[in-house]
């Protein structure tokens, strides 16, 4: 039942969302690519995911206004599917497509992904589009009541109806003949209208029929939690927050719905935090400008994320990045919890700190991961049989982000964190 | 701030709805035209009312999958305004519009009404049509999320964005230029879009201007009881129920909604009922049928239609109306609780029974309304000062629906009511 | 159906509640009572209302952990009846109940009421107490999950066992026994279990039948505006506001409650605005100090109540009066629209001002109240036929709270008003 | 941080609710245990459970009116803690409390449980009842209005003032001292006041400072999945629905819950789809009876229960208990899921039919439960890869409830099953 690809570990990559928004196009996206080949496909980094409408004509002229302009001009082939919009993806003229650009991409050695709206477009139901591979046309299964709160773009596909997978079959076999790696679908992971809960398993049974391993990874949420059997067994990856940005107040809430979603991480399945708001963004929404994270809040979010083994997607551009934030997404030993850890679980939560617990696969040690949540630094004690322990006494620990060890020669263990701060200790048991 | 024209007292009407569905044509109109003018106009009786999708080809067609046909062709001007289908309204051709029609009833003594659904049609927005007495198209007015949950042909229009009220003033106009009284419009009460509240006003506003009196109807209900400012301000009828249709299941609550919205009838406001689905209905839904209330019902429903002063507008087919059924509708004694009472209000609910009381605002009577809302027949015991009286002795009743009248001898008042029937007895306090 | 007492007007009066919390004795309700006859009374003030816990010992001595202490001492009588603590209202001693006091307001030529809760003492149902004028006992009428969510000394009664009415029976026969005539029943309006609905009946049957007129008064709210029927039927007086203070953050949203409620107003029956937390209030709540309002709230405050014709209770300490709180408290022209005016309707409201309209009953005249909802001073324009007339051109205005008069030369009127200010004008149309 | 005591399978055992209500007496506990240590304990059936009301006199005498007597008489020491009423467990008195009657199961070889009700007697703070361990009294802790909707008899206990863990210390102590080894609390999983979850914690603090291991279990479901952590963090079972009965519109939502909380099951935490209500059952309910469920549907049941890996505990009195029942409750293969199976997932699940999977962690085995949902007898085909296979071909399966072994000749197995039947097959991947 688990789509083809069996993700061995959590995709890790860049999506273009939080610095371009909807305004990204071809030479920009082979720029990031570029630098990732150069700088962080070694440490596990691999997906270029270009984000949301790519096929309009005119994103983000408007922005005063709108973030998604309604009814505006969109790029569509002969079968109402959407292709990129060749005014920004030059190489996509002539029917190519995407071809070209994950051409490029996987010539670097990476993998290609874009994102698209659940449903089939409304211009195409208006204007009775045809389908490929079925007698009907678009307006016979577009649902003209299953419209997007917040983008003006499609409508949901009725499922059941005649000529339905006979869409999602057609346009990811399009994707596949692309040469897609990864598909972001959005309005569709928190299920704001009932079909989206079967459009997810259209994809599902598309992806398996294309023949090309695909990752699916579901937007936007927060996922509904009682539906975690649907989510993994019809997808890889699923939000677990609304849209995630560099502000405590969206970070703090991340340890509860970590907390939920704990034991629904396994291979292939993996339950997602969100983009990285690091290094530059905002630029496409009129605001570009560093993170607003400190950088103790920043090692907080990757050490939450990787502890949770949470998918990892840059929003920053990647050709702007400072050494601190490239440092911070290339530390091996943090990044290695992605590859190689298991089991991970919150020991304890309250308003002041949080601890999480994991091991290692490959060996026989532990990954205790401790965070000051309070906005003060503050002493925090952990207690051994918390972490399962007799004692921390004699055991020698490696905190992953400044790579000191020590030896303990207390039965508790007691650091002294900076506020928003987090500290990753790896030890032998 | 009320509209221009203050309802003296409840309209009271036909609509096409409950027999035709969306399927009427210009001569099923013109008939029960002819039938109100020769049988009921001397009652009271004087709106005849197109309902919905008079501007759709094929309305009716699909009737096994859809009621309303989406993405289907409609008829529309060059500003964006929806006109007549041709097709059932032939001697709108041409520009003419409903003029004729409306010429045809106003020569009869009628009046005429229309149906509307809240906003601009999908397909102007998606074709960036034009907009009358504005450079704004469309699109710069049509709120893509803005959709009704029931019909496919409009989008919900963006208050205070230029352009909009210029749009319902246009289309005001243009009714009022073929002679419309009466507009019903629908996915507007409940709002179940906060912009629909807005949209009323814009409605009101348009009217004001138009230089025509015309009534304004808002559907479906229930409407939202904390609302009622709004609704009597700018509007003259509201629907208090959803749908309204011929099943003691939908009877019953209507005590209740009736209690609730009793304190808010006045010159010009009239909570709404809804249609009474008499004689034969259901034609257009592939069903026509006689009427499922029993007599006893229907006697139950006129009565308090009537007691509380909710417009009275007829469901059924005109030209098949029964003779036991026009006689209900032509009761000159319970037809003037319309004209003439006021300070309807419920005196008594339980399970078992409902009593009501009004005064004549001509004479010095009271009018006192029995209901028996059990199964079974019963007694019912009606004290004295529940009706404000020191004593019924002495006192004569007349009981609107049979005529008769009697001189009561005890301190309260004892009557039998068949199962879900009730009486109207009219006396001098 | 409605009660005895059929109010007039809407009451005027005290409450001990604002100032003095649950902490009131009897020689400070004298002293208010006082206060009331010599300064007050000529305006039509005239009840003076103990509020809640005069039953119980040590009430207010634990203040920094409780409002109410729980499971503390209250005095009861045989019948699982609670009657005053005699350590606060030494003349009740003896059995004498609140006899005396009420004896010494009704000298003074007022009138005088009492708080009580929904229910009957915790400790009577826990000890099997014994009820009047039945065998059962109190265990057999109070149902245990009915609890007041923030009071702790009483259960509910359950509705229809045998028993409850007689309970109800027997503390209202003890209350007209003392000689009170106001019935503030608290944890009962807004209906927050459901057998208040019905224990409210059961207060109305009770008053029926003891013999004796009293208002009754119900409390908390917002009280449910789909159940305006059954409040009006078994009650005098209903508040449609949680607790009122002193903050514009609570005086705002009055002006959509009453607008909601405006349809509801009528002889006997008064939504209830709360009492007017105006001079000194807040000791018991271990804060004494000066209302927060400003005098234009203060005045807008006054004029919304009146037009609206809520009751009126002072909150503030009577003997501490300060000349101006005086003035406003006795302003006769303003206080007339509590006994002459009818009518009253909001004409108009958004963001920045309101509008209301009534007539006065004895003569031609309107009265048109004006409120500046923003901030800043504003001009506000009223447009003449917002007001239902031609022209103002012509009329002469009296401002009531200024007693100065103009004649208006301009169709419209304008006005400017100051932050959060108030105007009332009366004229003949 | 997890309770001292690691259970390493799901607890089995009897408890006394289904049959006896409230009405259980010593002997009737002694048969029991006789029973089970007899006929039972062999298959793995160990604990014997005292439930609801013990403490309480004339449990079930009015039982045509209450299932618990409000305000009725309880057996309660100096402390504020509640102790068996003797007249049912004559060997309590003198202060043994459940002393005696555990060391008699103990002497059987089984366990000891009781049903507890979160909080303090309500008499107790009524009566500012001593605590042990601190000089705060009963009223110092209770919360007035934090009550069981269902239950009369106690107060939730405040979280954080002093005495509140003392007082759960206390009562923990007591059982210890009792010899109590499971404790199945009341009111408490579904948290439906505030303080339930903080109560939880504290009777986890009581639990780890006794000395004694006990099972902690929380009623009544269903539990909140989204505070699934602090379920598994402070308890080791939690009920995942409201009280289960004999009829199968129980029984279908039961694949609901467990497909919802089935990655929560792991060593010491079990998800409880409670008792088994088999066999004679409903005595103390007024309505002895065999069990309504069809023996397909106890298949079914068992079966669930079983891959789920929920706790067991049999609901129908085991003296009655008729060989093919006893069969049910003794089947070592699909008891043996219990004790050796992990990861069960939901495979799929529609309208008719429902798939499991888990394995055995002693051999390579695997178990594929097949249910089918529908009322009919239906064949149910299941594809290779759904479990994870090639193909099925070649492999032999045994069906653990008829023990009967078949060879697969075909890449797909196809199986029929009668309505609501269960078939569990065990076979070598």
């Amino acid at each position: 039942m688990k789509n083809q690809i069996m993700l061995q570990t959590p995709p890790m990559g860049w999506n273009s969302y939080d610095y371009y928004d909807t305004t990204v196009n071809e030479d920009q996206i082979k720029a990031n690519a570029d630098y990732m080949a150069a700088h962080l496909k070694d440490f596990g980094w691999e997906y270029i995911v270009v984000d949301i409408q790519w096929y309009a004509y005119g994103a983000g002229t408007r922005r005063d206004k709108y973030q998604y302009i309604p009814f505006g001009k969109v790029e569509i082939d002969e079968y109402s599917r959407l292709i990129p919009c060749s005014e920004r993806f030059p190489s996509s003229a002539g029917g190519n497509g995407f071809a070209p650009l994950a051409h490029y991409i996987h010539k670097l050695g990476l993998k290609f992904g874009i994102h698209i709206m659940r449903g089939i477009p409304r211009i195409a139901a208006h204007t009775h589009g045809k389908l490929m591979g079925t007698d009907k046309t678009a307006n016979e299964i577009a649902d003209p009541g299953s419209v997007c709160s917040w983008n003006p773009d499609m409508y949901g596909v009725i499922p059941g109806v005649e000529g339905a997978q006979e869409y999602y079959d057609s346009i990811i076999e399009l994707y596949a003949s692309w040469g897609v790696d990864f598909i972001k679908c959005d309005d569709i992971c928190r299920m704001d209208v009932p079909s989206a809960k079967q459009e997810i398993v259209m994809l599902h049974k598309a992806i398996k029929k294309c023949g090309r391993p695909m990752v699916l990874s579901l937007s936007p949420g927060p996922a509904l939690i009682h539906e975690s059997w649907h989510y993994s067994t019809y997808a890889n990856m699923w939000r677990i927050t609304d849209d995630f940005w560099d502000d405590w107040k969206y970070l703090l809430p991340m340890f509860e719905r970590c907390e939920i979603w704990q034991n629904h991480v396994s291979e292939g399945n993996y339950p997602d935090c969100d983009m990285l708001p690091v290094g530059m963004i905002g630029k496409g929404f009129g605001q570009e400008r560093p993170t607003r994270f400190t950088r103790e809040e920043q090692i907080t979010m990757m050490s939450l994320w990787c502890m949770f083994r949470s998918p990892l997607m840059i929003g920053g551009e990647l050709t702007l990045l400072d050494d601190w934030t490239l440092k911070l997404l290339t530390n091996k030993a943090v990044l290695k919890l992605l590859t190689d850890s298991e089991g991970a679980r919150q020991l304890w939560r309250d308003d002041h700190h949080c601890l999480w617990l994991s091991h290692d696969k490959t060996d026989e040690t532990q990954y205790l991961a401790v965070f000051n949540l309070s906005n003060e630094e503050r002493p925090i004690l952990i207690e051994a049989d918390m972490a399962g322990l007799s004692s921390f006494c004699g055991l020698t620990l490696t905190e992953l982000w400044t790579g000191k060890s020590k030896s303990l020669e207390e039965k508790d263990m007691s650091i002294t964190l900076p506020g928003h701060g987090a500290a990753i200790y790896r030890y032998h048991p």
